[in-house]
């Protein structure tokens, strides 16, 4: 699918996705910009479907991401849609991108017998083009026809663009109702930072559940999940997360802990995917914070970390370069006193009380970094507030990977 | 000096200094870290001398950093002195890195019959391993001999780290009273950003200053020079900028505006040959920032841009990207309004109204893209603020050296 070899971080196969009843997905090969691949996705939610949704904060958010916040929290009687194309963001084009949107979604409307408030779309790929909208509308007909309840990995594959592999979760929860299931797909490698990232993530369950009370949900548990990872710091105009509960398992999920416990812990796993194919990555790190002054200060340190270039190349390196992590939080700006931090990598604590730990053996931090999942964890010494958020290394791949990456 | 090609961006040559009365140079090698290099500067300066400073806000500020921070604005009469070191920052080393400075500026005032209070010290390199103070302290005699009013280009050569190039400007101002001369030296390449950089600053000027005014206008200099350039986001626990007026000229340039604009443009000149020295840098870009809502969004716009890794790569692959730019502008967190933002990469307007100019052709972008040096402007089309920052691009070469400078 990509022009880039598989990340070495991938796990090491799509998961097997079950059926979510109520839900129906198609793929085409639309040649929005790609040619040889599908790169449109529509999925079909029945009448009674909650969806909610989070999207980028940026303010120069894209067309389709400002449709879709107008119609978070529309009447879920009548069922709805989500169209998804790759290859063109449709980000910055003026009173067109509108138009564009609007002729889109007033086409899945006709052809779905739907009311046009409740078609959602977006658009992934380069920014400032005109979307040809008009390749996609062409080909809607023969996607409604090719709908099937089976056809979410192949919407994953659809949906990639740096994407070196298609991004799927699943989890299944017994309530005292009965069974539901939850499944999942994202896409995103580059422009990844809060909030959000160039990323498209559908989450599809069998639940029902009250919309208001899913859209509070998925709010929270995305603040802990995928507004904590990054991998360049950039974020992008189109970032984009709908869950929709269909409600076909007749199992009501509204507020049971199960459900959200799990729906959290499929949130997590796309996100680390996410990061798991950041451009270039060759390492996955989770930095950990404790010990500081809030959990917002925990929160600075852990992205001054994360999104550091000179830490970010040392563990490309494999080199334990924790000097380059003093240095991240001294300039964080968030409170730090030099001489009560500590610094681990993994197992290993590398530096306490204002210096080198006496402990410390440059060879035990140097082993360490040859691993290819490693943990940062830092304690700033000064209150409880903590957080953690993930990230990759800085490579020469994501060099070689955006700076060609239009032309 | 360093293990790196000269940086393409590099001025043809080292500028011819003037004689500074009133302060005396010398060097040697002393063996902090590197080999077959001097690594030692010290600074002589006579007494009536005024000395200003400004210096990294990092939280996990150097020892040397803090010692200097004190010593600002201490009495001029006896003369100063200012002693650097390369190999070795003495950051993030605990009670022994006070201790360290101690012992050194206690050396040095003995050696020159200096208060110790009196006495400037920096160093640069590697954190977090003891500085082998005694090697330094080994060789004072030997540098206090050799003090002479020519040395200022074999310090600047001293002070070098991961730079390419030695960086010195020199200026003339000619004042009602006479002439005075200001000369200055600058190192730094990596871990370049606000505030300040791994970027040191030493500024030596005959004429006579009011060192209370002085500290003024260095601090507010500072702040649209050095702390308007960019190389990675990444700040320092050491950076210092050191500026001493020996009044030997016998002229008072207090307040007079012809000095404090020659100041103002040799610390530019200083600054933008620090971005030009950028690690693995081939463009020098300036990034113009108007019509914010203030002068602070202007910033916040102007340094979004220049630190976005995306942003980076393009330049580094002279992709004329303008999306990335909206992009960075949006994710900025300052105000911004899409349709009414324009940019332009030079003189070639690309985008306007929220979507890319009628009057832009990709090719006249990607002809523009081709030159090493560049202007990036964007109006944001909102108010009167404005800014300016230096910054570079981000390629291969800053991946090669920081994967493997430690090691």
């Amino acid at each position: 699918m990509s022009k880039y070899p598989r990340s070495p971080l991938a796990p090491d196969e799509f998961p097997a996705l079950p059926v979510i009843a109520g839900a129906e997905f198609a793929t085409i090969a639309a040649g929005v910009r790609y040619a040889g691949r599908t790169d449109v996705m529509l999925a079909r939610l029945a009448p009674g479907t909650s969806v909610a949704g989070v999207f980028t904060t940026s303010k120069t958010r894209s067309a389709a991401v400002l449709d879709c916040q107008d119609k978070i929290g529309g009447d879920a009687d009548s069922g709805a849609a989500i169209l998804v194309n790759s290859g063109n963001s449709n980000a910055f084009t003026g009173r067109a991108g509108f138009e564009s949107v609007s002729r889109l979604t007033a086409s899945v409307a006709e052809v779905l017998g739907l009311p046009q408030t409740r078609v959602f779309t977006s658009s992934t790929g380069v920014i400032g083009e005109p979307l040809p909208d008009d390749r996609i509308s062409a080909k809607l007909s023969d996607l409604a026809g090719t709908l099937s309840e089976g056809g979410l990995e192949d919407a994953a594959k659809a949906i990639m663009t740096t994407d070196t592999f298609a991004k799927g979760a699943t989890r299944e929860v017994d309530l005292p109702g009965g069974k539901v299931r939850i499944a999942g797909i994202a896409k995103g490698s580059g422009m990844i930072a809060p909030d959000m990232a160039t990323m498209l993530v559908y989450i599809f369950t069998d639940a029902r559940y009250d919309q208001a009370a899913l859209q509070r949900l998925v709010s929270t548990i995305n603040a802990r999940t995928f507004n904590c990872i990054t991998v360049d710091s950039d974020t992008s105009t189109s970032d984009t997360l709908l869950l929709a509960a269909t409600g076909a398992s007749g199992v009501d999920a509204t507020g049971a802990e199960a459900f959200d416990a799990a729906l959290n812990d499929l949130m997590l796993d796309l996100a680390h995917q996410v990061v798991r194919d950041g451009e270039g990555a060759t390492k996955f790190v989770e930095i950990r914070v404790e010990g500081a002054a809030s959990d917002a200060d925990a929160r600075t340190h852990a992205m001054s970390i994360a999104n550091s270039p000179l830490i970010k190349t040392a563990l490309a390196g494999e080199d334990p370069n924790w000097g380059r992590v003093v240095m991240a939080v001294g300039k964080s700006g968030a409170a730090a006193d030099r001489d009560k931090l500590s610094i681990r990598f993994g197992g290993v604590l590398v530096a306490e009380n204002g210096w080198v730990a006496p402990s410390y053996r440059e060879e035990d931090g140097a082993a360490y970094m040859k691993n290819s999942d490693l943990v940062i964890g830092v304690d700033i010494g000064l209150g409880s507030g903590s957080a953690t958020v993930w990230t990759c290394d800085l490579t020469h791949g994501y060099i070689s990977i955006n700076a060609d990456y239009r032309s």
